[in-house]
């Protein structure tokens, strides 16, 4: 993991977050710019104080697009244009982002703004105004300083390089404490073909898209449709299934462009055997990105897995596992280090689904805590063991089916308060 | 507000909680002993170290009975129980309850046990088991040292008094600061009639009746079924209608006891004007106690109250009201006096409810924050004027409809964290 330091905290954990080894999708170095054929660049253009505010992301060669915005009632300027954009636009050539304002509530002008960043970066670039998509991040309620946004636009569009994946991941973050980048290699008939990407989250992170931005670029070529339908499968697999505060952001916005660069054959049909590989290395990317955007989430002293196993149905999992996610009383314990089991239980109660909670096992790490028919048989001592580490895998097994579903979240502590009294001021 | 003090917090706040006055019902002193023909007590007897550990109430002649009990798909043996009595018993003669233990997660042993406490009580009044309503509240996952909580009972019998409200209320308190009574009068045909109760909140407090416990008694004479109408209307508008960390537990009850001992008329018929009279005194008392609750919510330094206006349906002014007081970081801003009117209106664009974002109107006080279209034109000096208060009302005017909701909830403190940390040790 790429640990360039950008805000004033640091994170308070650094797992591994590599998956195990994959026969055919293997991790190599980079974010946006390691596929064929794309060039980014990250400026300081003045919405910040001093940090990196604008990220210009640009494929040599017209690309399919897809994306999965916030699914908030509250939906910012940028996400009414780029919904508008793809609905209109076969193809894109480029991404710019802000950070430091969210362009959000922000009425008339705020969609002017963005459709005006648009069109500063495709006539830097020399593409129409509708294939660049826009994307902006940061306090809400306030007009962009558009001098200074197109100032850095220009400036972005002379920077661009190959090079330069890192400085434009600097550029999206916000309260983030590192970068977060992630790239694999696959073959598609034959052809090595790359998917690469870069994340911001930290906080007002929940499922549902709920607040962070990824922007994940691709060789491979593949029509719309089938990207857009890889996105959303994959996005539900990382991205919806990680939680920091249960709170959803107006600015959520998950985007693919995959120019085909690479030369692999095209995928035109979901039975072909290369859009099942290319699907799995989008969610390796996208996982590992979720990753480590729970790993920074604010406050965030460790990191938790929780594994549900034996429901009835993907759906019923799911809910269960985000109950235990998205339960201030589990986190505040975890952040404790005490075997609480009993919220885990009560959580998985509140979430809706059907079970039996005599039928219920939980635990720690490789360490049985609850076994069936409330069966409490565990050493206390074991159990701190297991929660002491920065790492908390949480198993539970529901015993009514074979279903199963992985949530990513992080504890809860005095540190997470704190930040987010005072984020204006 | 009773202040009397039995855990190792202190409130942070002591607002007035009195509303304003109602033609026909005013406030008395006293909880569940203030009605006519009801005794209690309120002892140690060995759950807790030291402190008050179970409480006894008794109506002298037999009660109709209503309850509304979690929807925590993991249910606690008393919980279990009281389900079973109130289908099987037509009246009821006293309640008994531990704190200090929950007796959930306990199989077949936790419902024997639950059993017993109902039969213990009892033959000590000299009832029949099933008119014994039984309740506990406190650690999951633990059988109750069932001696000790015997001789408690018996030594509450011989204890019972029509003064000892207070105590009974103290004894079912868990991390409460302070005891939690309520009591009004009202006239029903031209008899005096009063209601009066108890409640224990404090941590997992959320809507849909999650976690906590009010018993309420009244003089009034009701069908079983009228009860029940009126203590569901009521419910939905007082403690489900507050929420200190969105955590729903498995051991939320709140009981209502109707012995008739005022003479006042009988009401058998929801068209009889008493009816009304009834549910709003019951409602009085609810919401009383519901504000006790929310002030002693774990590491609360504010009391906020979040009235929606202008919502297309009651439904949907709820949903919006719930999910401000559900968000993380609406309440981290509020405890940080932070004006951050963007984190309140992605809070409702999250709720679900359809609404127009840029119709929305959001005061602190009477101050205006967001008018119409998103116009911000509010002094951040005036603003955290409001803020800086122990008392906040943020109102939010929709502009889609006629209706309204009120929420009451706190703010997000590190206390919260620090207290919930640790809770088992």
């Amino acid at each position: 993991m790429n640990t360039a330091r950008n805000g004033d905290r640091s994170p308070l954990i650094t797992p591994d977050l590599h998956d195990e080894g994959h026969a055919m999708i293997r991790d190599v170095p980079g974010g946006v710019t390691a596929a064929r054929g794309f060039r980014a660049a990250g400026v300081h253009c003045g919405v910040k104080k001093s940090k990196k505010d604008l990220c210009l992301l640009v494929s040599d060669g017209p690309a399919a697009g897809a994306a999965v915005l916030t699914t908030n009632r509250v939906q910012a300027a940028p996400v009414l244009v780029v919904r508008q954009q793809l609905n209109t636009s076969p193809t894109f050539r480029a991404i710019v982002v802000n950070s430091g304002n969210a362009n959000a509530c922000t009425g008339e002008r705020g969609l002017d703004d963005a459709w005006a960043m648009a069109g500063a970066a495709a006539r830097a670039i020399g593409v129409a105004d509708a294939e660049v998509l826009v994307s902006s991040t940061g306090v809400i309620g306030q007009f962009l300083p558009m001098d200074r946004v197109l100032e850095g636009i220009a400036l972005a569009a002379r920077r661009l390089s190959a090079e330069a994946g890192g400085d434009a991941a600097e550029a999206i973050m916000t309260t983030d404490t590192f970068v977060k980048e992630a790239a694999v290699r696959c073959d598609l008939g034959g052809v090595p073909v790359t998917v690469g990407g870069m994340a911001k989250g930290s906080g007002m992170i929940a499922p549902n898209m709920a607040t962070m931005l990824a922007f994940i670029t691709t060789d491979a070529a593949l029509t719309p449709g089938l990207l857009q339908a890889a996105l959303v499968q994959a996005t539900g697999r990382s991205f919806n299934r990680i939680s920091v505060d249960g709170d959803m952001s107006t600015n959520d916005m998950a985007a693919v462009l995959a120019n085909g660069m690479s030369g692999a054959p095209a995928i035109t049909d979901a039975a072909d055997p290369s859009y099942r590989v290319f699907c799995e290395a989008l969610e390796h990317v996208l996982v590992r990105l979720s990753k480590m955007i729970v790993v920074d989430g604010e406050g965030a002293t460790k990191f938790i897995e929780i594994n549900i196993t034996g429901a009835a149905t993907e759906d019923a999992a799911t809910a269960a596992a985000r109950a235990i996610a998205n339960s201030n009383l589990v986190k505040t314990a975890l952040h404790g280090e005490d075997a609480n089991w009993g919220r885990i239980l009560a959580a998985i109660g509140s979430s809706g689904i059907d079970f039996d909670p005599a039928q219920v096992e939980i635990f720690f790490g490789d360490v049985p805590i609850l076994r069936r028919n409330y069966r409490i048989d565990f050493s206390e001592e074991e159990a701190r063991k297991v929660l002491e580490e920065k790492e908390i895998r949480i198993t539970v097994t529901l015993h009514q089916g074979e279903a199963a579903a992985t949530f990513w979240t992080c504890d809860l502590s005095q540190e997470y308060v704190a930040i987010n009294a005072n984020y204006r001021t």
